[in-house]
């Protein structure tokens, strides 16, 4: 298998499928392409037939969308138990991996990473930080994500760390946003989260083991 | 079970999961919430965490998000087959369904249905039609969706007329798309469909027994 993403630094939706096939313990390759480079359009209409990374390649075929990918991996992996074995749990993790699939917007536009309009880089590892946006859609974002972390946790998180105790899918589409807070200096107690569950999630996520991997190799800073 | 909808005439994310239920067989009632009218603020803060429809209410659960309703309806009604049962076939098609999830933003977003800026309603279902944009985003996402219905029904087509053959996930993602196609007169033969069959796919989702009795029940138009 090949696993082709967009640069480490900062493409967010790479990182998702790429904790879950290291989570399983799956063997693939890793092959970078830049996103915003002159060469990028050429390479990235060559990798994927949406112009977008990731991509999986597999027995032939190229998986395309982060989303799909993961959900092969679950089905490839099934020990891994990527969704949560109680039902009811299972069904809220998908809705909650869903939503990040095709929600967040302002906190996906407002907190991007890569090169801003000004020309400064964002990136998703690495000691810089960026002032934190003030608008009231990218506010709404963060108090929907601080509700999710306080009632799964409250509900589900007796058996581990993460969001439904033990790691799962919407730990992976969580990591992303996860380095978004800490890079745009995000104080989650100012958006909803008093008792410091939510903060305490997020701090979780960014010291995962697989996360540290990717951001050890995440260290060429390019557009 | 409880399928919560916006409006009927034009909630297209609501259609989706409707399809699917119907599909199964599943025995399900229908609340429409108005998406555009004074009181819709609190009845769509009632009905859903994230203030979105559609939602399933199932065994004291809440799910949102209308993947994770189709893939909920996917594991509790196995016998419907959702997903194709060749593997590379089931990769593909969850590729495309994802796509349409998280993508085609320039079709949602230029092509969209209930009122606009003038106060002009677009419906999903009736005979009103409307000018076609000429956006270069726009043609670019009708371009992609001829070039996904060019390949998957040259490659899984031979069992049926929908994108895999036989009716799968992808075809309840793709309906609303083709209500758009409708509406707004986007003519597929500019935009790659050389030998119509994209044309001939829109049409088969449009003459679709259940699409066509959720456009009989979308009979009030209303915000």
């Amino acid at each position: 298998m090949e696993l082709v993403v967009g640069n480490m630094t900062f493409s967010t939706w790479s990182l998702r499928p790429w904790l879950v096939l290291k989570r399983c313990g799956a063997e693939f390759t890793v092959r970078e392409v830049p996103l915003y480079g002159p060469e990028s359009p050429a390479a990235l209409a060559e990798a994927s037939p949406t112009g977008k990374v990731p991509v999986l390649n597999v027995d032939g075929v190229t998986i395309w969308d982060s989303m799909a990918i993961c959900v092969f991996a679950a089905e490839r992996f099934p020990d891994a138990k990527f969704w949560p074995a109680d039902a009811h749990a299972r069904w809220l993790a998908r809705s909650v991996a869903c939503e990040m699939h095709s929600g967040f917007g302002a906190l996906r536009n407002e907190c991007g990473m890569g090169p801003d309009a000004a020309g400064i880089i964002h990136t998703m590892v690495g000691p810089d930080r960026a002032p934190t946006p003030t608008s009231e859609s990218v506010a709404a974002d963060v108090r929907r994500f601080v509700a999710i972390v306080t009632e799964m946790r409250a509900r589900f998180g007796a058996g581990g760390p993460y969001l439904f105790g033990e790691w799962s899918m919407p730990d992976a589409f969580f990591t992303p946003l996860a380095t978004r807070f800490r890079h745009y200096q995000i104080d989650l107690a100012a958006h909803g989260d008093s008792d410091g569950v939510a903060a305490k999630y997020v701090a979780e996520l960014l010291q995962q083991p697989d996360f540290l991997e990717w951001a050890e190799q995440a260290v060429t800073v390019r557009p």
